[in-house]
């Protein structure tokens, strides 16, 4: 019955914690600048304020999507400009050249395969490391 | 100069489009009926109304991620309840055994890889085809 009881506890042991996406984006204060808050499989999930420009990029391996959770960011494509705002998402294909930027501060939630590169194809000053977990 | 212009018109098409979270909800009327709203490589975003008790189920092959939109919902876990509310989000690891539940209507962004099944191992009357979108 112990042997029972101690695996059983092991077993049913969930080992997971809700993520309160307001307090992490209180411990961000850099721009364009995405942390790592949990991860699905092999996924990311990742927050960054986004305010002012970033750089046009393409993740030529991944879609990428955006769920925008306060504010309104731009994303400039070849052919369009969408404006998505708090409540809102987007899913942006893989290989498809997007420039996004904010007028305001914008609070974003980030979706993407673990070691996607911020800068895609791109690699500068803005490019980040991949392990920023907040 | 013809042939350059329409290559990089196809080219540059980004044939993306917003995805706004509340519209879609008001198309849902039914409580824990999953519909599809986005891709992202593999996976996809599958909006639903959560109200009173879901099954104790897992989904042995796959994590499972619940943002919460509106309202709060409950997750038992085997050792303990989690309470989600509006801005919060949580992964639910492959394997482990999870009873959604909510005591008012909440409205729930889920993302998980296509193909998974809302009921995990578990088949009944509550188990939905998985090509439902909204």
């Amino acid at each position: 019955m112990l042997w029972f009881g101690l695996n059983n506890n092991k077993m049913n042991k969930s080992n997971v914690k809700k993520i309160n996406l307001k307090n992490k984006f209180d411990k961000i204060s850099k721009y364009w600048s995405p942390k790592i808050i949990g991860e699905l499989n092999n996924y990311q999930f990742k927050i960054a304020k986004f305010k002012d420009d970033f750089i046009r990029h393409n993740h030529p391996e991944t879609d990428e999507a955006f769920i925008v959770i306060e504010g309104e960011i731009y994303i400039d494509f070849d052919d369009k400009t969408e404006i998505i705002t708090a409540g809102e998402m987007i899913v942006v294909p893989k290989g498809v050249y997007h420039k996004p930027y904010s007028k305001k501060e914008a609070k974003v939630l980030m979706i993407e395969p673990r070691g996607t590169v911020n800068t895609g194809e791109i690699v500068n000053e803005l490019t980040l490391s991949n392990e920023n977990w907040i």
